[in-house]
């Protein structure tokens, strides 16, 4: 079997975690494909919701015996412990595949180890296989938090080519299209909170739910955050019954991110005074920029003060991902 | 034959007819690709310098003999008129090609009518094969020029991932990558003329050259032209003898384009003032932001009043071209 059926397995796999990215926390989303012997995709597989099974153990169960003396593709090092699911490792053991794939190694001492004990069995491992496609995707988040202990925070923007946020009289609906929009509240649906400024729910009033392009709820609802010592009405829709509100009277970026430390991903909606003092900082993990084929020119832009002074001071970001959404682009840049 | 055996080779003469952009004006920069009669490409060309041998005559020349029952692939429809060259037309039913399969039409009338003739001489025409890309890509300045009688603008601007052109301080240098600044270098050598306004002059003291990677000056180099009312200084850089210059002491963008009548190809750097001033003018006809992966904020954005009030006055425009350039993106965008 030549190493391009594990990359197309492991892009499958990818794809399949992408999809249940935001169902599993605390669990990783993992994607998970069993190949027969002949390199055949016989089963697919990922971590269910919350206290369901592992991906490895979905994708073994589609697969059954014709799983034996094949290979398993995994984005995740398989766990070697008994939390409130056996080890996958015993699964893929008793199932008697030969041959273990995958991406990125288990970063959490109690569930490592899968892969040595794989190997002590005798089934060949390899290990690394479209790493950095997996840790920069479905696993970012939760890499990151293992890694810190803290949620990944991904500032999400709206603007025009010419970087403003709204039109010099305050208008701003909308900036971009219907595809960016129902992108955005796709990734409302996968974040466990989304968190804004008083200054927002003041002038925009937003309900921020996730919904779907029929304007309905989606099934999963992030924790709504208002950041700001102002108090809000209570009669504004980000109160209403759509989710649950918390409310956090500070200036202090880093209160906030340890206010929310029991989740795993949040987004950052601004408006700019909140997105400027995150930025400062030092606390965005991920910013995504919507950016619109229109010029507004004016005096609103989607964030003022980022704590730089000259060129040489600029913060550096790498772009990651440059896609086209509808008639506008998506950028996504990380640090660099 | 199979259509997709045209598609490629009209590719491929679309490539050859961009390296020859800004080479042949004011004739067009056309490619050609010379099919033998089992489908092998025997010929490729492209128009020479002002005044040399069309792209057809180029390709046939190459092509020789394996010509003759052929297919001649191009970028526009072979002319029919004596110039300072023969027709097109004359020299492809010399040469016995048997099919002509071309992009698009010619809007000029008196080079048109190369169709109908080849037609009606028994050669089988194909019209509008990849007539999308190279109505965008090479033709599109020379297009332009044909149906306004104006030469086609390109609005080039750098900016941060927050519209910024500059930081706090107004340091600038430099905001994108050495492979964006090259880009930009290698446009400046296919247009006839750099815009600016005499504040860039003021502020930067641009060469406005075209050069090369290593910092030598490319073989053609735009006219540099400087708009408004200040007289700038003899010492300028902008006056030296790596090109010619002209200063048009005017604020009417109207009165710019019109003063470049004779040209194709004119690239607009700004800075804002001017930018804006042809923003609102709405003689911008395409834009180039090279957008790179930092953060500025603060008050310097690449353009201020492009005339709107509101967002439902934005100036709407469309990306015909999303690409990373080095770690930064280039967006080009064309009007809706
Ligand atoms: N284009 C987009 O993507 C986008 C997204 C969201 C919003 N917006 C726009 O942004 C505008 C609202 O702007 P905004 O800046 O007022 O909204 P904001 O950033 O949401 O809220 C500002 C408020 O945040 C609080 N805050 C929290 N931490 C702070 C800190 N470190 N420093 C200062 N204040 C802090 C303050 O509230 P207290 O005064 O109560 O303490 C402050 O007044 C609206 O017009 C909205 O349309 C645009
Ligand atoms: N990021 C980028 O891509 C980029 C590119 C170029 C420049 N820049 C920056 O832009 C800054 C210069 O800004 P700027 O706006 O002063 O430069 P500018 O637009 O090049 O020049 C402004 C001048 O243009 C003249 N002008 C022509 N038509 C006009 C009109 N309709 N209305 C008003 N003025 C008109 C005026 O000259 P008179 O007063 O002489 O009549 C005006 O002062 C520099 O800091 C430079 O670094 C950035």
């Amino acid at each position: 079997m030549r190493p391009a059926t594990f990359d197309a397995a492991m892009r499958l796999a990818i794809e399949q975690a992408e999809r249940v990215k935001g169902a599993t926390y605390p669990n990783p989303p993992v994607g998970a494909v069993i190949l027969d012997s002949a390199g055949a995709v016989v089963g697919v597989g990922a971590t269910e919701p919350t206290g369901g099974a592992h991906a490895e153990v979905v994708a073994l169960r589609r697969a059954g015996e014709l799983a034996r003396g094949g290979t398993a593709v995994v984005t995740l090092e398989p766990c070697n412990h008994h939390g409130r699911t056996p080890p996958c490792v015993d699964g893929l053991l008793a199932a008697g595949v030969s041959r273990v794939v995958y991406a990125v190694a288990d970063p959490n001492p109690v569930a490592a180890g899968g892969s040595s004990r794989l190997a002590q069995s005798g089934v060949a491992v390899q290990a690394g296989v479209l790493a950095t496609e997996v840790a920069g995707g479905p696993l970012r988040e939760w890499l990151h938090k293992q890694r810190t202990g803290l949620p990944h925070v991904t500032w999400k923007f709206a603007t025009s080519v010419d970087g403003r946020s709204a039109a010099a009289d305050g208008s701003s609906q909308w900036i971009t299209s219907e595809a960016a929009r129902a992108d955005v509240h796709r990734r409302r649906s996968v974040v466990e909170a989304i968190v804004v400024g008083t200054g927002t729910v003041f002038f925009d009033d937003p309900t921020l739910t996730a919904r779907l392009p029929d304007g309905s709820l989606a099934d999963r609802q992030p924790l709504r955050v208002v950041v700001g010592e102002r108090e809000i009405s209570s009669e504004a829709n980000v109160l209403n019954d759509d989710s649950h509100t918390m409310v956090i009277r500070t200036h202090d970026p880093h209160e906030v991110i340890r206010a929310l430390s029991g989740r795993t991903a949040v987004l950052l909606e601004g408006g700019p005074t909140l997105a400027g003092a995150f930025l400062r900082a030092g606390v965005i993990d991920r910013i995504l920029a919507y950016v619109a084929p229109i010029l507004l020119g004016g005096p609103i832009t989607a964030v003022d003060d980022v704590g730089v002074l000259s060129i040489a001071g600029a913060q550096r970001w790498r772009f990651d991902g440059i896609e086209a959404i509808g008639p506008d682009v998506r950028l996504s840049l990380v640090p660099n």
